[in-house]
């Protein structure tokens, strides 16, 4: 039995695949290299180098449309987004990033969606010094998954677990932004996003769209705070996260909260999604703090109790507060 | 105006998100930890050693029901089967594993699904030697991607693009297996596939679940291989792959290959999901590969040759391929 040369069925399939992720990471540019980058996407794994005496920092996010993400959101966007929010994590751990690999799920090749995908995640990609290394692409309900990685020198990553009685809490930016843009339709399109942006970087939408990965002051939060964490669930349940990591209690006043113009104390401290940095130090890092030149505010909110839990105070009284920070199954 | 202390509402209902991951931490006991392991789960990034000297290699896969494993398999061979998947991309870059992080959505909170898929991939953790540092859970269509990281010494990565003209073609153990998996119905349990694999390692469904990643092989191929892959795809896609990354050409013989018991050639080179080495090498550097001991045998299947494309003999007559692997969106 003889039949002809060559395998021809599997080469046109598969050239329709090559091509597309060709076209994706050549969509992506140079965020695709960079310092650390020895070997970028197209292999079975990413090649980087890591700093020697530094430590590696991991994180993983996902965006489920409808969920992370409104249906139908332009897909730059939702690609800048996915990138800033994963980014955002090693803020909290005062890291400086080096690479991230995306994968992605969706129902049917829907090239232009993806094309413009790759670019929302180069543009926060660029803005982050972050490159991107490799990518996972399948069939499957439109999904998202981000792991980010960084490196911390030996010792230096900023934990939830660290915050002690008598800590001074402080956040950092404004807060309740990213809670307006939910309230809202969220419709929006990169042209509109990148025109409020030059405008207004705190407009609700700028804040929900393109989060701003607070990396420098994470960094300069390196061997001062005793701990971090990006408000991501909101900032109530973020501190909860930092209470319960470090056996210890909370309170802080509404009335000193930093919040977006617009938003109300009440809906700033349980809507999620403002990706500030929520962090801790003793009382005589103040000043310390304050020297180091970071690239933002940041304002001092509360205080770290023994015990157990979070009060709230409105000018010195306590408060009872009825809503709460997203969360997923419930 | 003068409410109530404290955020009962939030602290109830964050409680039980809470209690679930650190639920599923308790299930994957020590395999959370590990030599490299600083810091795992439940900060915003895990932190990680990576030894002096070497690189980093990162990997992602996604896996999605009714694409990647049958609808309604049992959650814990779900598990098994997404994490060896993952270290297998590790084992084809020469890797020695350090971390995973796991990132799964689904529709409603199933906790007794999580739980036995966080014990299918504390199994293959185990396994194969990787600690899973971290993870996140999310509401949405039933979705689990995997990044798995490793490093390997100083530019000692196996890569798919060095395979050179005259160099010999490879495959460790024997491939077809999980095509024949494939083709039946997959319904199995954990108790069925770990009787199945005391009696027979080389069981279709058990090569289905629980792949075995080819890290010793991997890692012995360091400085010898010019060139490797794993046979996720399928041999004929995968073997394309390198041929393209290499621009070069191949041909291999149908009747060398090491088939599975019930495998037929003609399946078992574009079935997908058997997990071993592709790999090329120099023709010098064979009897080097025979000398250092690997856990596997490896079987010579044809040559690297100039041009481009592969080509496919039987018995030294040239065959045409008629069927594909598996590909997504076509």
């Amino acid at each position: 039995m003889r039949w002809l040369v060559l395998s021809v069925g599997v080469k046109s399939r598969a050239m329709d695949e090559f091509r597309l992720i060709d076209a994706l990471v050549a969509a992506m540019g140079d965020a695709t290299q960079g310092v650390f980058v020895i070997l970028g996407p197209g292999d079975d794994g990413s090649i980087t180098s890591i700093p020697a005496g530094t430590e590696l920092v991991t994180s993983v996010d996902c965006l489920v449309e409808g969920v992370h993400f409104p249906i139908d959101a332009p897909a730059e966007l939702v690609g800048r987004r996915a990138l800033g929010v994963s980014v955002s994590d090693l803020a909290a751990m005062g890291a400086t990033p080096t690479h991230a690999v995306i994968s992605v799920t969706m129902p049917v090749t829907h090239e232009r969606w993806l094309l413009d995908f790759a670019r929302g995640i180069a543009t926060a990609a660029r803005s982050t010094g972050i490159a991107i290394t490799g990518g996972n692409l399948a069939r499957g309900p439109l999904n998202i998954s981000v792991t980010a990685m960084g490196y911390v020198p030996e010792g230096a990553a900023l934990r939830r677990s660290g915050a002690r009685e008598g800590d001074a809490i402080f956040v950092s930016g404004t807060i309740g932004g990213a809670g307006l843009a939910l309230a809202t339709s969220l419709q929006s399109d990169c042209a509109q996003i990148d025109a409020l942006a030059m405008r207004d970087p705190e407009h609700p939408l700028v804040r929900y769209y393109m989060p701003r990965p607070r990396l420098r002051l994470g960094q300069s939060l390196r061997g001062i705070a005793s701990a971090a964490i990006d408000v991501s669930d909101g900032l109530l349940a973020d501190l909860e996260h930092v209470c319960r990591a470090s056996r210890v209690a909370a309170r802080i006043d509404l009335s000193r909260l930093p919040l977006t113009q617009g938003a109300t104390a009440e809906s700033a401290i349980v809507a999620g999604d403002d990706y500030e940095l929520l962090f801790c130090l003793p009382p005589d890092r103040v000043d310390e703090l304050r020297a180091r030149s970071t690239d933002v505010q940041v304002t001092h909110i509360g205080e770290i109790l023994a015990g157990e839990g979070v009060m709230v105070d409105l000018d010195g009284a306590p408060v009872e507060i009825r809503r709460t920070g997203f969360m997923h199954f419930t």
